[in-house]
């Protein structure tokens, strides 16, 4: 692990370097020499007589041993056939006004990533997005990039596969044995999977959301005036990715939004998303009354040209659902939703998320920026679960879904947020039914609100729960949800957590791989092979650490 | 909390006090004012408007402000009935035998507690164990603890407890709405629900354990010649229960295992398991096959007469399931199931604790030692679960319940372990059929095997499943299992993540007043009462410490 400055204004170093003992690297599926898929090897001991065991990998670049990051030059492009991509032009980028930054200025004002780029958009003749090319019955790049990444882990497996997703229990699922090209193009072309990939985002190493691909999660972070550094953000980024979170999304707020992003996008090979509704009220002010189309709209284009990869867009929550929340013991929380009520309830007009839907889709379709469709009402306590605002929403964003759809745009749905273990099942059977199956992309559910200090634990049972009847994603929640700002150790503890939940959650769907790893570890610890099972684990450091504080000697370890 | 002297060879101090700014109170059901059970209030901020919350208290004592403990002279009686019960004769116990303690001598002998008190033991003659009483008819001073121990947070929520039963998903539990103590006689009498009290733990609060009553956790603690003294395990016994545990399971090994115990049963306020064929194995010199009938049947006596209230007895593991284990992955992972299959394979002979069952039956019920009947098979990994070996064994822990409560002996049954997701279910649903409904007590189960270092949270994913699906009693796992021996934190960390599963279960059963504590949680968050927040929480204290980290000010605190 590198030093970091707190207090330096802009990114000195991130955390680099193998998992434990494992090694990352790249495979090329055959005929595409361009499509390089990141994966990790874990080496056991000799005596175990056991090949290899190959892993999902989400570290990036930064997962390698001889990676040496330089922030301000960016990622190498991860996808350089965008630049040859037909339908897409390269102009002159929106200019970057002083509101973008919070009008932060001098020793104040984080200055922009160095890293050169060209923006591009589509031109309007032909697919932009990956939706648009899987409906046209072409197969993308990242297209074949995805199946192969999912197969990685796989490959060894296939013979028992058949008999694995027969003996798992996917409610529905269509989870297939191996994982082809074609069988991405069918699943995106059927809106049951996205690949959120902005065509300004070329360090991007593409991944695939959908209930019949392995489940993915996502960490959260972002800056704050109280106690955040733009050093921090990047190595939080970089942080996550690293133990596993397969999409960041960046909450950022207050001063110098814009270029923290740059620096965060230039260096990210995981999705980035955002709530572009945050920094749209920044630039009001902070008083949602003061929104409209013309800053929102800004605000997209802004965010679309430098890469950002999914939007969280609240246009589900209508003026009419609003008083649905009168009654509620904790009203309306998330911020997004809160935003959007008062600025119905101080016009008493609908939505200008919901009557511009097809201005937004249009500008999100030329960056293939995907949709999530924020579920503004949703639950803030267990006793709000499953109410007539959070399901009126929900039939909203069902709506939604299929005119986003009719443009050409990838979509997925947010979830709930705290709902009791007996409830969880039916959003899952609701989302599916109202949303055409487009992917579910949950926040925990906490499953219990009592236990603030420990919200990873309550949510992440929820979450392993709400995977396994079909969610997508599920966004991580850390220990220090409800009460303050995660730190470093927060973001790890969370994303294990998750990782944990997703892993579950394909064990008992019948992922047909994903009992490889648990079997490894079983392995080793009926062999007492204990620096095996510490590199087979999903934090190596920890295990190990645990381990030698009551059992310190190395003869402990290696039988 | 007080000081401790890791290296003192008796136990000095325990933690003591009200835990945030709650207050440990008792109350007493209306013409028994010998019954007096605890209880914990919560009062909030005047400008709520809230009357207190009640929160069911493990604590003992030592959750009392006024408390200080005398560890030599042990607890005050909390059951002074016990002296005048009919049915029990005091008598010279048995003596202690140097081997009870492993040999230890001089200053490696941990001496024994001086706590003065009698022995008693069945007549013969008339009901002795609670589940004689219940089926005779007769309510105990016990049986009217324990019901007014579940209803003190209940009284309130009693006009919505019809609604909140029918809300829930109990899988065909009968919550009552109210716990009388006629219906834990009715519980008891049909074995559906047990007591542990021993008639020698005259200081045990008395605690339910089954399905129609709260899910209940327990905590395992144990010296280890590494890093254990006595004074540490009697304080993780305090400890445990302060967090929460129900009831405490002590696993020590080696050298003062009788004297340890002394000092853990006289000040401890919760029932205690143990697992005798551990002592009997060091009395053997951990020579299995030198374990006998007299060894054994010389430690039931020992352990009962010293006041454990129930006993883990692995008489499951029978000759002919030892060859089911053969394809296993992870083979036999219980310690006492290990020990019995090799007692079994030396001998080729069938185990003397299935072909002496009646004879321990006889012994435990003269104490009213509970059965825990042992799942020696469990599964040690997500590849064996639910295999032949260990369904093999559960049927054969049914045909013995069924010989125990022909014996006047109340049993519970223990369960997994490993387990994935899709797999729990049937696990609950089996034990339930062939153990007729005898309460399930299981470990965990972990959902995944690659999480070393956090299997607290892999194995609370399956103990919040399964305590929802029916399981009575839930055994924590810390953060060390499989790596080392837990820490006081680690004790923590397992028992505040078991509470959440118990009351997820709990809340997602429709427990009547469950949700309560939720409720008044959701309306502090809503208020911004950060005070009321932190006391609500299972643990006041990490929830005020991650709060002040990024939000230090009071005035951040009260509104």
């Amino acid at each position: 692990m590198n030093a970091q400055d707190k207090h330096s204004p802009k990114p000195v170093s991130v955390t680099t370097g193998p998992i434990g003992r494992s090694r990352k690297l790249y495979a090329s599926p055959a005929g595409f020499p361009e499509v390089r898929v990141p994966y990790r090897e874990i080496a056991f001991e000799p005596s175990s007589g056991e090949p290899p065991l190959r892993i999902y990998d989400s570290s990036g670049p930064y997962g390698c041993a001889e990676f040496t990051p330089d922030l301000a030059a960016g990622l190498p492009a991860a996808r350089p056939w965008l630049a040859a991509r037909e339908g897409l032009e390269n102009y002159q980028g929106r200019t970057v006004k002083p509101e973008d930054n919070g009008f932060a200025s001098g020793e104040y004002l984080v200055p922009p990533c160095p890293a050169p780029r060209a923006i591009y958009r589509g031109t309007g003749a032909g697919p932009v997005t990956q939706l648009e090319f899987a409906r046209a019955g072409i197969v993308t790049q990242e297209m074949v990039y995805v199946a192969h990444r999912e197969n990685l882990c796989r490959e060894r497996a296939f013979e028992n596969a058949a008999a694995r997703i027969a003996d798992g229990e996917s409610f529905g699922a269509s989870i297939p044995q191996f994982v082809t090209s074609e069988f991405v193009r069918d699943e995106v072309a059927r809106g049951r999977a996205i690949i959120p990939a902005n065509i300004n985002h070329p360090e991007l190493e593409p991944v695939i959301i959908g209930r019949n691909f392995l489940v993915k999660i996502n960490a959260n972070i972002g800056n704050s005036a109280v106690t955040s550094s733009v050093a921090e953000e990047v190595e939080k980024m970089v942080w996550s990715i690293r133990w596993g979170a397969d999409t960041v999304m960046d909450l950022s707020t207050g001063r110098n939004i814009h270029n923290i992003r740059d620096w965060i996008i230039r260096n990210a090979s995981a999705p980035i998303g955002t709530v572009p509704i945050y920094q749209a009220l920044e630039k009001v002010g902070g008083d949602a009354t003061k929104l409209d189309w013309e800053v929102f709209k800004d605000t997209l284009i802004e965010q679309a040209e430098q890469g950002v990869d999914y939007f969280t867009i609240h246009a589900g929550v209508r003026l009419a659902h609003v008083p649905l929340t009168a009654n509620r013991v904790t009203g309306i929380v998330s911020r997004g939703g809160s935003i959007m009520a008062r600025w119905c309830l101080s016009r008493h007009r609908e939505s200008f998320l919901y009557e511009r839907f097809g201005d937004i889709c249009d500008i999100m379709r030329r960056y293939d920026v995907s949709f999530s469709l924020g579920d503004g009402l949703r639950p803030g306590s267990n006793a709000d679960a499953n109410d007539a605002a959070q399901f009126a929403e929900l039939e909203t964003l069902g709506e939604l879904t299929k005119v986003a759809w009719d443009k050409g745009c990838q979509v997925m749905i947010e979830g709930p947020g705290h709902v009791p273990m007996h409830k969880i099942k039916a959003n899952m059977d609701k989302q599916l039914a109202v949303c055409g199956e487009a992917p579910f992309y949950t926040l925990g559910p906490l499953v219990t609100d009592i236990a603030p200090g420990y919200d990873h634990i309550t949510s992440g049972i929820g979450a392993a729960m709400i995977g396994w009847f079909g969610t997508a994603m599920l966004c991580y929640v850390t220990p220090k949800e409800h009460l303050g700002l995660p730190d470093r150790d927060d973001v790890k503890t969370g994303v294990i957590t998750y990782r944990i939940a997703a892993h579950a959650a394909d064990l008992a769907k019948g992922h047909p791989a994903a009992i490889e790893r648990d079997n490894a570890m079983s392995r080793a610890r009926f062999d007492f092979r204990w620096t095996d099972q510490f590199d087979i684990g999903l934090d190596p450091d920890t295990a190990r650490k645990y381990h030698d504080e009551t059992m310190p000697k190395e003869a402990h370890k290696v039988a």
